[in-house]
């Protein structure tokens, strides 16, 4: 009793995907992204071929023997939905399930039954009349199953208003004079998420007891027709199958019309069925799909537990056969230009002449340039430019103000706005990677707090000093330019990155805690003891304007008290009344200011929690998911104002950000020009060059990171990175902000990102269940010019901005450091040191690498920033750029540590040590087990952004 | 090429349920639980039968043709576990998936090859020369298979230091000549995880290049016995496989011995397999295996995505037969003594004679009472004790600073200890129902504040009156205990279970607040213009003892200021210290205390987060199980611990909890008797019956509906309810408190869940992956009576309690509000009010009622609450205890709203409503959907219990 085992010999399965377009690959300059690339993708996705959506529909025959009627009891596109029917609502989709025997009598009703491929009908009459005609039924029952078939069905249709209801106007008539789809079908709110050309199939299966034997057919239209109120959305009908029998098989009528269904919802099976010629095709069709389903053993998984749609669907391409899957696997891990994934990618590879990566950048990007205006004429970069223009201007607050402490004003909220408006504008215009927002950085705020008070220290002149640091910088990062240096980006793997990334959300982390520390320290809190009450008004003496003070307050109530009380020329005004009225303030309480501590704390914590808190909104199950993603988006927006109103609520004094009254520098008595020289003398600007040579290595690694970082393959950027450019555009802007006296600017990772995730291009998720899928970034410069002209506009914000209270900023910095922080993987393996092995996520990583390597990888990270957060806090903070960039070198000594394997998982490739492996025919998992080579695919796949994090 | 439907006639499954012991269903006082009676439990689940536990090893021959070696990939008792080769660890436990190729594969080898049923070898060697024997093969080959079969294979044994290792001693020495287990495999710590008498099943499998054609094998051991080191723990194994072949058929050999293993594991199967007399019998046992199996469609569900086990396992008894099936339905719904779930128990039939339930209660509970002491000698009763005490004290802290506000002191916090420790030890000792904590609570609260408000307008003697009012609380109790009124609890409905639970939640979420909001009114915060600063010292006349003033402080650093300020006979000390040295502190700031309302609120929100953050700190993965258990169990306690802990730290005056320093009354002059009549007229005692009747309404509701939740038949209590004598003691306590003039005590719902959740007894989870499954509770009178006793000693805890700051324990009651109030199933659907219906969990009840039905119900209930909440702030309020029985009245009234199905759904079944439902025959779910009837079970099952918090 073998049994068969269904050949592939019969089934060629390597056609089914001759028809995929490769276009977009490597699409060139000129195409663009045309309208419709998404829904040509979807159809891919759901197909594997152009061949049209499927919507696949289930009535049931009820009610035998007393009352018949067709009812809609399932749905299919890619997942499974039911009707619930106490609720009267569909069930949320899910990965469907099936028994075996359903299958298989499936298989034997087909195979005995009757099979019409390329049926020619025209109408679900002639359709119904072609059934019947060839089964073998008396005349008498042919009659009553052809009226019974023309019977109109119920449908469920879920409209947008609140109670879904079942349409069937006239239950019972046969609809052969009203074939016509109701309103309702019409007006289905499923037909707009199901793209233009999708198909329908109609599978029908009930007990009909008057049947002797099972009647099985199945239909494939020559010319797919509306059959009238059939489905449940008017689509064309492509299949239409039929169950009916006797009842003693009980149940499994339904169950054998769900196996339809499933099966033709699997787009391999779909293919052939579109494909077959005779009922032999379709029957090896089956069996393909037999030898594919993945079976759970019983007992060990609830069938009435219904499994949700996986996050990640396994890739279609697994199921080619295998010389085409060979050839096609390295698809999804090559990066635009279709290179494999470690080799340089060709904007990195050296041409060999002064410049020469320069003129490459620019010839590379002038042929998109006007495309990078067209291409943001889409709602979605409006909403982006809001949020990032919160974002950029809570940067440019917040950064100011920590610069106007740093500098004892040289820089101040005016300038950090100026700066930013400036610097962005024209980076904008010119860079090579648009996308990438400029803005002060942590690194660089702690070079120039060093730079400040060294020149303080040696009580140099700082302007003229730091222009001077300036140019050397511009120079250096030129000369870097010309010799190509960005080609050495290569060597920044992950390790450097989140390195990198660490310390700087560390320092955010850092810089708003003790920033709101200081403020305690400033309004000290009022313990027993403290002098709170020690104050009081004194008058002038008596011979002196004494009679204008009583000429001016007879009724007041104060100094009426203070009389009784036995005060003389005193009384117990408030500083601030008293100092207005021309009294002294006296005593040792005038000068402390009860409740503003604590007060700032409760706004830190407040405006931290709920930025916190509404980031998480997102994936809540409450409301919309509308209002999710703005509650989520605009997180930090909401919280500052939260902590404003909150501030103005209690309306105590507490500290606020300063902000320029007019436009003009916050340094009393300089003006926009910083002289070359001042008061330094002229051997300064020599020396000058020694600060700027680690400061143009800081600015190196702070602005390729980034770049490295938003060039990930994973973004599926189309337009191409411009290393070498935005090198050359960071470098001349340095010398315009240095000439000005504004704050250096280089790309910022966290708002760089924000900004790509808010102009995220997704397909449309056209089957229910279905997560859309990412399919690239709005590539373009308008949002982020448009961004930087308005925070150029907000200058003028400064009436309002004066209500922002410190505190508040200071927890959203904190925010910004937290959010930074947790999304980098650096921290997941931390975490892992804090979870016991069996409670573990089950993450690939740990899957090939064991535990102990994972653990010593972590600690020699997090050895490493110890170490640079250590050098960034003593005197020896100056070496910290040349520090940084040991961390390359720590990465590359690490491969004496660990085998490539190992750094694979945890790191990646360094470049030429790969090539070396492929020599070698290394191949990255040497697995024996073989279950493991399914890994091997998943490892290639393109990994989910590392840093997506949506925060201001 | 229809494929076989496996016969069922082959194989007749009925009776592989023979054996399963029912005894527990009916188990008597006398029993009491046996020691073993958990590993039974653990057998049946797994096995359906007695049969061992089977634990099944696969060892794959690796390394053809170089380096043959066996090593161990996958092991399975439950669910699967894998070797990860390149992390060198075991995967976590998950869901086996199978393709239907390998099976059918196994299926033919299994047809065509050797099978040993009751196989007499006592060694591996003996074993080893019976499979090869049979084998047709030539002696050479036979001679190279036995010494590869002998050979020592690897296995990856994790033991509990951080690093697991291969353990093969002498790896390709045969080891005929050391059969006996290895160390490594005696200490594997997986034995531990396995019970008694388990048996282990090897299957051996892999390529070998020299065989001609596949050998499979498959061994059945006559008797058990240790395979040498074959399998990683030396359990005496009763099956051997082996299935190995020429490198034809690529890796099929791995997935083959996959499916052997995933055979074995499934208790259907392997209950076949033990009584297989053939190889027919094995093949059908196959067949009906391949049944059963639940088949995902390909590309719907990723195989190399590891399914996590389920939460809830189907029931094994699905799997019976369909009559065997019917006849035990009904047994997971059965309570404790066997009644079909809605009929009402023994414990809730009407006797008829006057005090009969009572004294059937007693007679009940006599029973059981030497047990009820002898149950608490297990070490988990310690740390329930433990809990409970914290969780008592707390509740006796905040109860008893309540009560002291809202009687001035009459009753206080030193009372509440008092009470609640005589009435607590009284109560555990007496009752029907140990596992209840009595406690004030919220309505009780509610009416003495509005009792005594009444008494002290009408210039009442409080306690006496109040006497007078338990006295005929006590009197009217008594008479519904005579009455047997308590059998009416059936009534009681989740709907006024809910209800009644909400409100005592928002009773303890808006005292919370409110007091926390009238500390800052009485600490105002210090805004621009508040007096502040206007304090000053005034000294006596200089007249006066101005000498003294002079001669004591000559070098007080503000008294020299003052006179340089010019005060004169003034100066600037802080109010304490002026008036410590004798002078006046005058001006309108000296009663102000900065700082103390913000610290309040930051010490409020702080506990009520912390305690928040901490109960969740259970379902992290972070930490070892046991030490989030702690955390999280001591939420509270280590919540109002940081509370204290910040408090002291910043030294603030914030308000402390009062406690007495002495054991007396804390209101002065008041004797511990209360004296009858004190100065109140002589027909106040009668008046006292009015308030007294509503007061009865109340105790009788807030008892009973705490003591319905706490015996709902899904906690499984075995030693049986007692309404009355529960009611009876309440009422005698009543008379005590009132004489003693303690506070009054009935059952709270929170903390008696939280001592039953504490007393969990759990199946010790066997197999990897399976989840411990619920035998029931602890029932016993220890626990309880010792937490009492500790509280009474705890009355000289009181030079510790002085240091709690009241803002604190405001932080523990909201934390006690909000924890009850969202553990209750009426807040899920509140808040499914807020979900759009696409992103709505899939609860069962959204399966089969209409989701407007579902929000009419929940905004009646809303309306009810709502409603309450109104009547009991308005000088309504003391009508307030007839408006709670008023929503068993709304409840009736729903049935002319809602089906008897959507009721059912939504709340559950009124008694006698039921009874005529089944009269009529009506199935709870009139379900036309085939695999409706699938739900139909699930909705039978036992609910996980509603209210599960553990709070304080």
């Amino acid at each position: 009793t073998k049994m068969k085992l269904p050949g592939q010999e019969e089934f060629d399965v390597s056609s089914a995907y001759e028809n995929v377009p490769t276009g977009e690959l490597d699409s060139g300059p000129g195409s663009g992204p045309s309208p419709d690339s998404s829904s040509d993708t979807d159809n891919r996705e759901l197909g594997l071929s152009n061949d049209p959506l499927l919507f696949i529909q289930l009535n049931e025959l009820l009610g035998w023997p007393q009352a018949l009627e067709w009812r809609e009891t399932g749905r299919w596109v890619l997942f499974e939905e039911k009707v619930e029917v106490g609720a009267g609502r569909w069930s949320a989709p899910h990965v469907p399930t099936l028994a075996l025997p359903s299958l298989q009598e499936l298989r034997s009703l087909l195979a005995e039954g009757l099979v019409l491929l390329d049926c020619p009908a025209q109408s679900l009459l002639e359709l119904v009349e072609q059934v019947t005609r060839l089964a073998s039924l008396s005349p008498e029952l042919r009659g009553q199953l052809q009226s019974l078939l023309l019977q109109r069905p119920q449908h469920l249709i879920q409209t947008t208003s609140t109670r879904p209801c079942w349409r069937s106007a006239h239950p019972r008539e046969a609809f052969h004079d009203e074939e016509a789809p109701l309103k309702e079908q019409r007006q289905n709110p499923l037909r707009q998420k199901l793209p233009e050309g999708a198909e329908a199939g109609a599978v029908l299966a009930g007990e009909l007891g008057f049947l002797a034997q099972p009647l099985g057919a199945f239909v494939r239209l020559q010319d797919p027709v509306v059959l009238g109120p059939l489905t449940e959305v008017p689509l064309p009908s492509r299949f239409f199958c039929l169950f009916l029998g006797p009842s003693t098989l009980g149940r499994s009528y339904h169950e054998m019309g769900r196996a339809m269904a499933i099966l033709l919802s699997d787009p391999q099976f779909q293919w052939s069925a579109r494909r077959a010629s005779n009922l032999q095709d379709l029957l090896a069709a089956l069996d393909a799909f037999l030898e594919e389903v993945i079976l759970l053993p019983p007992g060990r998984w609830d069938p009435t537990a219904r499994m949700p749609p996986p996050k990640c669907r396994p890739s279609q391409h697994k199921r080619l056969p295998s010389q085409t899957r060979e050839a096609r696997r390295g698809a999804p891990a090559e990066d635009r230009h279709g290179h494999p994934p470690h080799a340089p990618s060709p904007e990195l590879q050296r041409t060999g002449r002064l410049f020469g990566g320069l003129v490459q950048d620019v010839r590379r990007k002038a042929s998109w340039y006007p495309s990078d205006f067209l291409d943001a004429l889409h709602p979605q970069c409006f909403s982006a430019v809001l949020y990032i223009y919160l974002a950029t201007i809570t940067n440019a607050i917040t950064f100011g103000g920590l610069l106007g402490e740093a500098t004892d004003g040289a820089q101040g909220v005016l300038e950090s706005f100026l700066g930013t408006a400036v610097a962005g504008t024209a980076f904008c215009l010119m860079a090579g990677q648009p996308l990438t927002i400029l803005s002060s950085t942590g690194p660089v705020l702690v070079f120039e707090r060093l730079l400040f008070s060294f020149s303080r220290d040696y009580s140099l002149d700082y302007l003229p000093f730091r222009l001077w640091v300036g140019i050397w910088v511009a120079t250096f990062c030129l000369a870097l330019v010309a010799t190509e240096a960005s080609v050495l980006v290569r060597y920044f793997t992950h390790f450097t990155e989140e390195g990198f990334c660490a310390l700087i959300s560390l320092i955010f982390i850092y810089d708003a805690v003790s920033k709101m520390l200081s403020l305690t320290r400033a309004y000290p809190i009022q313990g027993p003891g403290s002098p709170a009450y020690g104050c009081f008004c004194q008058y002038p003496d008596p011979g002196g304007n004494e009679s204008q003070w009583i000429r001016t307050k007879p009724k007041d109530r104060d100094d009426i008290m203070s009389t009784d009380l036995g005060l003389v020329n005193a009384s117990l005004l408030p500083p601030p009344e008293c100092a207005r009225r021309g009294g002294h303030p006296r005593g040792p309480g005038c000068h402390t200011a009860p409740d503003i501590a604590l007060l700032s704390l409760l706004l830190f914590l407040t405006s931290f929690l709920f930025a916190m808190a509404l980031k998480h909104v997102k994936t809540s199950r409450f409301f919309p998911s509308m209002m999710r993603k703005v509650l989520s988006d605009f997180s930090s927006v909401l919280a500052i104002l939260l902590g404003c109103g909150l501030d103005a609520f209690l309306g105590l004094a507490t500290p606020k950000l300063t902000v320029p009254r007019e436009f003009k520098p916050t340094l009393p008595g300089r003006g926009w020009l910083v002289s070359p020289f001042g008061t330094n003398p002229w051997w300064l600007s020599v020396a000058a060059a020694l600060p700027a040579l680690l400061l143009s290595i800081l600015i190196f690694m702070d602005q390729q990171i980034t770049a490295v970082i938003l060039n990930r393959a994973e973004y599926r950027l189309r337009k191409g990175a411009g290393f070498h450019l935005d090198l050359f555009c960071v470098a001349m802007l340095m010398l315009l902000t240095s000439v000005l006296g504004l704050p250096w600017y280089v790309s910022t990772t966290v708002i760089s990102l924000a900004h790509m995730d808010s102009l995220r291009r997704e397909s449309r998720a056209c089957a229910p269940g279905e997560s859309p899928s990412f399919l690239g970034i709005r590539e373009q410069r308008l949002t982020g010019l448009v961004v930087f002209i308005l925070t150029g506009i907000s200058i003028f914000l400064a009436p309002v901005l004066k209500f922002v209270p410190m505190p508040v900023l200071y927890g959203i910095f904190l925010y910004m450091g937290v959010a930074a922080i947790s999304s980098i993987q650096f921290m997941k393996r931390v975490q892992l040191l804090l979870i016991p092995a069996k409670h573990q996520p089950d993450l690939l990583l740990l899957r090939h690498v064991p535990l102990s390597r994972v653990h010593l990888f972590t600690a020699i990270q997090l050895a490493c920033l110890g170490l640079l957060w250590i050098v960034k806090s003593t005197p020896a903070a100056i070496i910290f750029p040349i520090m940084l960039l040991g961390l390359v070198g720590v990465r590359k000594a690490l491969e004496w540590v660990f085998s490539p394997q190992e750094l694979l998982w945890l790191d990646e490739m360094m470049p030429e040590k790969e090539t070396s492996m492929h020599e070698k025919g290394l191949e990255p998992e040497y697995s024996f087990s073989g279950s493991d080579s399914k890994d091997l695919e998943l490892m290639y796949q393109p990994k989910a952004p590392e840093i997506n994090i949506s925060v201001n």
